[in-house]
Order: C-alpha cells, then structure tokens, then sequence
C-alpha cells in the first residue's frame, strides 16, 4: 500500500484538512441541488441518470473523506491543534472528521452496495404494495431490508441493543432505552388528552376547506416566512409533492411547500415548517462556511444542523409555538383576510386559532395534528426496535401495526396502505430517523419554554407580532453554533438541562385543555 | 510513484473504462445542474459557495480523467478492443479517452490555477469597465489575461498559430488559415448584400414592438419549440439573462429563452434556437448516455455535440432555416395571432415573415441579425489571433475593433461598452470560441442545403408545416452519433463534403435579394 507523490507532498496541516473537507462540503452540497432539482424541477425522463449523478456525488464525498489525503490532513491537523479546548471549533472539526471516518470505515463497502441496490429495487416493490394496499408484496423485500440494516447494525457496533447503532447517523447518542423512558412520559402526558379531546366538541372548521388560488396561498405562505425571518435572498420557495427544506451553505437555504385546494393551511403551515428548518440553516455562523461544523460527516448531509431532531425542533418551533398560536392570528387574521379576499370574512382570529388546533386521531402520520402525532412515532419506533432485535417477524407487522394504533389512537386502520404501507422510509432501507421528529417536538417546547420564561420580552415581541427577539435568541443559543456542540451541549447551554419533555406536555396540555374545555 | 491497493486491483478493461468514464460524465453534468440554477433559479446569496462548488466538480472530472485508476483502465481497454475498427464507437472512445488525457496533461495545474484565479478578479474589472465604458480600466487585466493564453497555447502546442491550440478546445481542428480563407469566401459573398441593404427600402416592423404579455410569449415559445420536436417529458423551458441550452444526459435537456415586452421576437426565436441546441444533445444515440461520446473531454461539459460549432448549426438551422422561413410563417401565422389576442391583427404571413428577416448594421453581437452576425465574429477572431501572436497590443485594441467594425458594416463605434466592452468572454480568459458561431451558421446550410436538396420530402414537409422529416434526417445525419464522428466526418458523410460556405451564401444571397429587391 503507497500513496501518489501528490499525496505524499499533501500538507498535513490544520489548514489542509479544512482545504479537504471544503471539498467533501461542496460534493454534498452539489448532490443537495441536484436533489432539490430533481424534487421540485426535473422533468420526468431525467430520473435514471439522475439517480446515478447522485450516487457518484455521495461515493466521491465519502472517498474523499476516507482518502490517505484526509488522513494525512487529519494527523497534521491533530498535532496542530493539540493544546485548544476540547470544544474549541478547531478541536471538535477534527475529532468529528476522525469519528466520520471511523464510522465509514466500519461499513463494509459490499455491504452499503447491497443496500443501495435492493433500495432501489425494494422502491419499486412497496410502491406497487402500497397502490394495491397489500403488504404481502413487500414482504419479501422488507426481510431482506431488515437483514442488511441488522448486519448494519453489527458493523456500526453497539453497547445495549442493535436499534441504537442505526440511530446513531440521525440522531448521534439517543438509545432504545432513552426512547422508551421518553415514550412512556409522553403517554402519561398526553393519553389522557386523546380521550379527552374524543369526547369534547369540535371547535368550528368548515372554512379552513374553501378554495383560495394557488398562487394566493403561496404568496401567503412567502410572506409569512418571510415575517418570521426567512431571508429571500438567501433563499426561495417552490412547492413540491413532500415539502422539503435543502441547504447548499447557509447563502442559499430552500424551501418548498404544497397547495391545496380544499384544504388551505398546508401551504401556510407547510411553508412555517420549513421556514423553520432554513432559520437554522441560515443562521450558521458563517465562519463554519464549507467546513465540518456545517457539514454532517457521518450522515453525508450538507447541513448546520446538529441532529435531525435538532433541525425539526426550529421547524416544530416555528411551526407550532409560533404559527399555531392563538398571539399569531390576533397579529395576522386581518392580512389573511386581505390576502384570500372574501373567503375568511365570517371569521375572527379566535376561531381561526382553534380550527387550526384541531385534533382527532388520524391514520396517516405526515396529516396527523400536533397532539397525535408523536403516537405514530412510537408505533414506529417499537416496531423497528422489534424488527432489528429480531422480536418481530417481519410477517407479523400489518398486525402489530394495526393493534398500536388502535391501542394509542382508539382507531381501526383499514387497509395497509393507511397503515403499515404509508412511509417511504422503509423501502429505501432508513430504519432509525423516525425519533428525530418527536425528539424534535420535545426540544422545541424545551427551548421555547425557556426562552419565553428567561426573556420576557421574547414573548412581549411575540404578542405584537414581532420574530426578530425570538429569532435572535434561537440564533444565538442553537443556529450559529452548527455542528460545533452536541445536542445535549446545546440543550444545557441554552435552557440548563438535557433533553426534558415536561415543558412539552405542559404546552400541549395548556393549549388543548383550554381549546376542548377539557376538566 | 505507487498505488493505493485498490488501484492496483482496479480491472483494466473496456467496462472499468467506461464504468471510469460514467463518473467523469456524473460529475460534469452535476456540474451542468449546478450551473443552470445559478442562471436560472439561485437568489443572490448563492453566489460565492456556488462558485467553489462548480470548481470542485470540475477539478473532480479533470483528476479523475487523469487518474492511476482512468489510465489503467484506458490500457486495458485498448489491449481488449485492439481488433475493432478505427471508427468502431469502442475505438473512438479509447482514443478521445487518450487524448484528452494528454491535452489536460499538457497544461500545468499552477497555469490552470492561475487563468481561474484572474478570471474571478478580472470579471469584475471588466463589468466596472463596461458600466463605464472606459476601455482603460480593464486593459491591464485583459493584458494578464492575453499573456496567460500565449502561455496556455505554447503548453497545448500547435503548427502554425498560437491561435490555434486555443481554438482546439471548443473546435478541434480549426487553424486560424482556415479561417482567413472562409471568412475571406463570406466577405465576398455578404458584403455586396450589406452594402446594397443600406440603400434598399426596409420593411414594415412596427408590429414587432407591440406589448405582449410575458406569459403568451412564453407559452407560444414553448409551443413552437415542441413543435418543431423539442421533448418537454425531458425537457423544460425557463426564463434567464443570457439564454442558454444546457444537457444532464439526453434524459434531461433544458432551454431558456428572455422576454421582452417592447421586441416581441426575442422570446420566440430565442427559444426555437436553444431548441435547436436541445435536438442535438435529444436525439443523441442513447447507448452513448454517460460514454465519451456524450462527454466533451477535452472541454470537459457533459455535451454529446461534437464541436461547439457543429451544436451552433443545429441552433441556426432551426432558428433561421426553419423559424425564419416565409413558409413558417404562412403555416403559423394564425397561431401567433391567436396566442397573442388583439396584436397582431393588421399583420400578414408575408409581412411578418420580411419583418423577422429585416437586417440593418448594429453594434451589439447577440442583437445583430443573420446577415450581419458573422462580420461581428470576423472582428472579434481577427482580434484575438493578432492579440495571441503579439501583433496586436491591448493598448491598440478599441481603435482596431472601431476599424473592423467601421470596415465591414459601415457605423461608428460610439464607446467601448457598445464596442470592445460588450463581450463577457475575456473577462473570464475565454478566448479562441468565436469562430463557432460562423462555423454553426455555415453548417447550418451546408446541412439544410442537402436534406431538402436530396430529399425533397423535407422540404414539402416544412411548406405543410411537418417538422418531423427534417428532423428526423438531422438527427440520423448528425445527432444520433453523439462525439462518434469529428465535425468534418459527420460534414462528408451527411453532405459528401468537409465545410463549405456555399450554400450559406447562396442561402443569404437569396433570402436578402429576395425581400430588399436587390439587383
């Protein structure tokens, strides 16, 4: 084994290894555009060699990151760095680039090849399950899929149990055992909501269903991101079939939303959402530009973000604390009024807030209300646990599925295609992510909570329909900091303790109580 | 000098040259993608990382090309296919393989390093310059720039004229003897016409300039476009600046026109040209997706035209032989009229058709008209040898240009922005690609002359408003070979002879006779 003269004379040196990682930073980031294009743009023949444009553009990434020459950046950069603080920005890029590497090097190559082969095979398989809603097809596929993320598992290494080990690229650190003690506070917390809420009356609703232009929505959309904070010039929206939001550097962070013509808040929430997410990508300090701390090394992902639960928690923060507040339609009903001219006249902003609260128990968890939301979660993350484990057989999941949905939600799943067929995740082989949005749901009251109770004036702002001291206190304690600090760092950094989820069954038992006039 | 082990195992075969070759190609065309957001959809921000982004994937293609691995590869893949024939697609991939690599490695990595560096910084010298059309602060930079190409020409290598080795890259073969004897054919030929259009009546075109909403031009763009066979479902038509075609494979092929709301044409004929471009790269054989023969290597764009010149044919034969013809326009008159309600309805067929021909001398090259066109190119080739082969200095350059221009159409150059300034092309050291756009309108002919010449199906096609024969014969005679044939090879066997300027001046010499009443 040698090296090229090139590499032999690379320089191993603190400033080398940021040259390199720039590098993998814009092979990620050039694979981000061309997945935002192929979501929002690409016209349909381009599919084929896209998929191989992009395979090129992750395995060049990953080559790069695992090439002689990064190491011999890395080795140089070690010694030169080897007096700063541990969490100096210096010292956590290269601790960070040395635990990509290792990550990577763990995964056998053969291995992530017959993922990405069945992937695209298994694709096409649960595709045509799910449009004749029968698992039976999928099966076979899904075993297999389950088998490869189990040897992934084992590769990856664990201490407690498999499920741990494919979380790690989403959501680094979280185990099977956080998860269950966080699932069973969240039921405690909330179940008692659900069976509320089911005998309560419905608040009034009928208008969120009337037809506004497509244009009109968006426009409304825009400018509602825009409010909170979304800068446009760093930035644009364009609707797609699944809202997304990409980065590529925080100098041009998109998002997308979907309209509906029956159904007018998916555009508006859709685009908070994701306004959401671009807050955080946008408020990287930009000295991280290109380098690890806005690079995720191990998921091979070019974002700011921390966690994938970190980034959900500005899109929930956002979304939920913000835009579902009854403070954000005292401040904006007149200027929806104004911009669906004549649909929302018998409406006042009172009833805007609890029509757009609603909860019900629903099959289908990417249309599910805040309340009943993290119960999908649950139902999904016990059953990947199960399968990985080997404690359920793939056989037997239509039936697990069903029984926990109606165990949380009260509620008989129909067919598989509203069930256990509905996510695309499973097809292409991601096992694990699932958590990120509930872990997302926790944070985001953890923060939210603080940084109303600590700074008053947050919430005075946000009473007068002012984002800017909420945006700055979200910038300064989560964004700017990118990749620099864990999760847990953050969270301590910023509210004092790790990741707590009282604050976040105290909101949803403030706000739902009071709508449903529960006892 | 050794290899990594993986190099050392790496299969030497034709297949491992092209499974190579399909990332080269995977990368340019990311490349592609990233290039066209820019122009198309980026916001401002996205300005600078995008940069870094495009020059990592270049470099990527270029080292790749260059590599153990690539060479290895290329060895093998000509011991295995040695008893092919030498215009065997197998043969010529090896070949253009072998050549390109020995281009590239012609140039040094630290000239490389240099020209791209002062392109950054003379770009914004040079748009100062034209904002103010002052010559004087662009001439040192352009001076640097001059001095980097007489080094890059020296590197490349050539016969007889510096001038040549630049012109290589975008139109292999071309030597500027070449085109002094073609432009000497075309001023013989074009300038009687031009002179005697300054003395001849103009046509009506008031109706040109009428306001027409942004949208209809569009919308009746798009639809010429697919009519004459431009594939939407791989294709998809934007807006921009400076109207571009642009290729991701065959699969995906994009067009971009601009609107203006006071010259009604320039969406229209805008799109018809870049769908002109987007048959070419279409209608390429598709086992050539991915291969050299739809890679230009040496240029390193991910384009299956084989010259820019021979792409510029296609371009202008459907713009100008088809778009511009009178039976055109006495097929689709009346759906112009109907696509734009109320405008156009004092207006004939024959009327329209003089008032899209009319031609007048003009100072700015992409406004100039068919007639005048290649005396703007004349100027700017002349130029650019006499700067390579230093009898030209920078100091001297816009009196020269003013006397060029002054010689051929007969105007004064009121300053350099409408002069030497106009051009972006130096700015960024691009200089030997000119001569492409007279070779594009030469070929044109030369192509069109044939295919209704020898069949006169086409041309009783075209006069029932029938694109599918013409195309269908271009697409045999030149797209579907991809980068298989070199320009003058596809020229005698589509025509029976190299490049020829007859019947492009026979082409002009008739419609302008024809519409200004010329002896």
């Amino acid at each position: 084994m040698g090296h090229t003269e090139e590499r032999d004379s690379a320089p191993m040196s603190y400033a080398s290894l940021i040259e390199v990682m720039g590098r993998v930073n814009d092979f990620l980031n050039a694979s981000s555009v061309l997945s935002w294009d192929a979501r929002t743009m690409m016209p349909k023949g381009g599919a084929e060699t896209r998929s191989k444009q992009l395979a090129t553009l992750t395995v060049a990434a990953r080559n790069l990151l695992c090439s002689d020459e990064a190491k011999r950046a890395l080795e140089g950069a070690e010694a030169e760095i080897s007096g700063r603080a541990p969490d100096s920005p210096e010292a956590r890029i290269a601790a960070q680039v040395r635990e990509a590497i290792d990550y990577h090097e763990r995964i056998p190559t053969e291995l992530l090849h017959r993922k990405t082969e069945l992937g695209t095979a298994a694709h096409a398989v649960w595709a045509e399950a799910r449009e004749k809603a029968d698992f039976a097809i999928f099966s076979d596929a899904l075993t297999t899929m389950v088998d490869i993320n189990r040897e992934m598992a084992q590769a990856i290494g664990f201490e407690d149990h498999p499920y741990d080990a494919l979380m790690y690229r989403f959501e680094p650190g979280v185990t099977k055992r956080d998860l269950d003690t966080l699932f069973a506070r969240l039921r405690d917390g909330m179940l008692p909501l659900v069976r509320g809420i089911a005998e309560a009356e419905e608040p009034r609703a009928d208008f969120l269903y009337r037809d506004v232009p497509a244009e009109a929505q968006l426009a409304f959309g825009e400018a509602m991101a825009a409010r909170v904070g979304y800068d446009l010039d760093r930035g644009r929206l364009d609707t797609t079939v699944h809202p997304f939001e990409v980065s590529f550097t925080r100098n041009d962070v998109r998002i997308t939303t979907r309209v509906s013509r029956t159904y007018m808040p998916m555009a508006l929430f859709g685009a908070l959402h994701e306004a959401g997410h671009a807050l955080y990508e946008q408020g990287v300090d930009p000295a991280y530009t290109r380098t690890p701390l806005a690079t995720d090394l191990v998921s091979l992902y070019a974002v700011g973000g921390v966690s994938f639960g970190a980034h959900e928690s500005q899109s929930r923060l956002w979304e939920n604390h913000v835009g579902r507040s009854r403070s954000f339609w005292l401040n904006h009903m007149d200027e929806i009024r104004a911009a669906f001219p004549g649909v929302l006249d018998d409406v006042g902003p009172e009833e805007f807030y609890r029509a757009v609260n609603r909860s019900r128990p629903s099959f289908i968890r990417v249309e599910a209300d805040e309340l009943t939301y993290d119960f999908h979660i649950m139902v999904r993350c016990e059953i990947e646990a199960r399968l990985v484990d080997g404690s359920l057989d793939v056989a037997d999941l239509p039936e697990a599925w069903n029984a926990l949905i109606k165990e949380y939600l009260g509620i008989d799943v129909p067919d598989d295609a509203q069930g256990v067929l509905q996510d695309v995740h499973w097809s292409s082989g991601q096992i694990g992510t699932f958590c990120n949005y509930t872990i997302g749901n926790i944070m985001a009251a953890q923060l939210f909570d603080t940084a109303t109770r600590e700074t008053p004036s947050v919430q005075a702002a946000l009473d007068a329909g002012d984002y800017t001291p909420l945006r700055d206190w979200m910038t300064d304690k989560v964004a700017r900091h990118g990749r620099r600090f864990t999760r847990d760092e953050l969270l301590e950094k910023a509210t004092g303790r790790k990741l707590d989820p009282d604050p976040y069954i105290a909101h949803l038992t403030r706000k739902y109580s009071e709508i449903y006039a529960l006892g």
